[in-house]
């Protein structure tokens, strides 16, 4: 066996590759300048009878739910879905 | 180099561990029974003037918060919180 000159790269492993992620983490996107992303809903200021929040943070609307649960879900093989706020 | 023989398993890699993982699913373990996890606030029915509602997918009161999300914050790096509603 011939000794690696020092510096040298590791020769590559054929056929095996890693993939490092972060693990664990449900927010991808949104508001990452903010410490903790909490929203407010105050109630009498409901205008629709109905409103939707969004807990999969993939809304592109968020903190209301726009439907995009349902591409995450397909995706993933989740079950998540949004909150509905009845007036 | 000698041939393996038919169905013998392969060589073992020193120093080489892969970890597969279920990528991107948020929801671990709430109500996997049902298909997509969608809970409702009828605000009339509120008794505290705020109630803070989970978006972290780790409460054990789901879907009311219960602090959760800020051991699941400080062990992922992420920066999720809860939905507050306010009467
Ligand atoms: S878009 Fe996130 S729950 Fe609907
Ligand atoms: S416990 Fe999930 S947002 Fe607080």
């Amino acid at each position: 066996l011939q000794k690696r000159q020092l510096n040298a790269p590791a020769p590559r492993r054929r056929g095996v590759s890693v993939v490092v992620r972060a693990e664990g983490g449900i927010n991808p996107e949104i508001r990452k300048n903010e410490d903790k992303v909490v929203d407010s809903v105050v109630v009498s200021e409901l205008s629709k009878p109905l409103t939707a929040y969004c807990r999969c943070w993939r809304s592109g609307a968020f903190p209301l739910c726009d439907g995009s649960h349902a591409k995450h879900n397909k995706a993933t093989g989740d079950n998540v879905g949004p909150l509905l706020v009845k007036k």
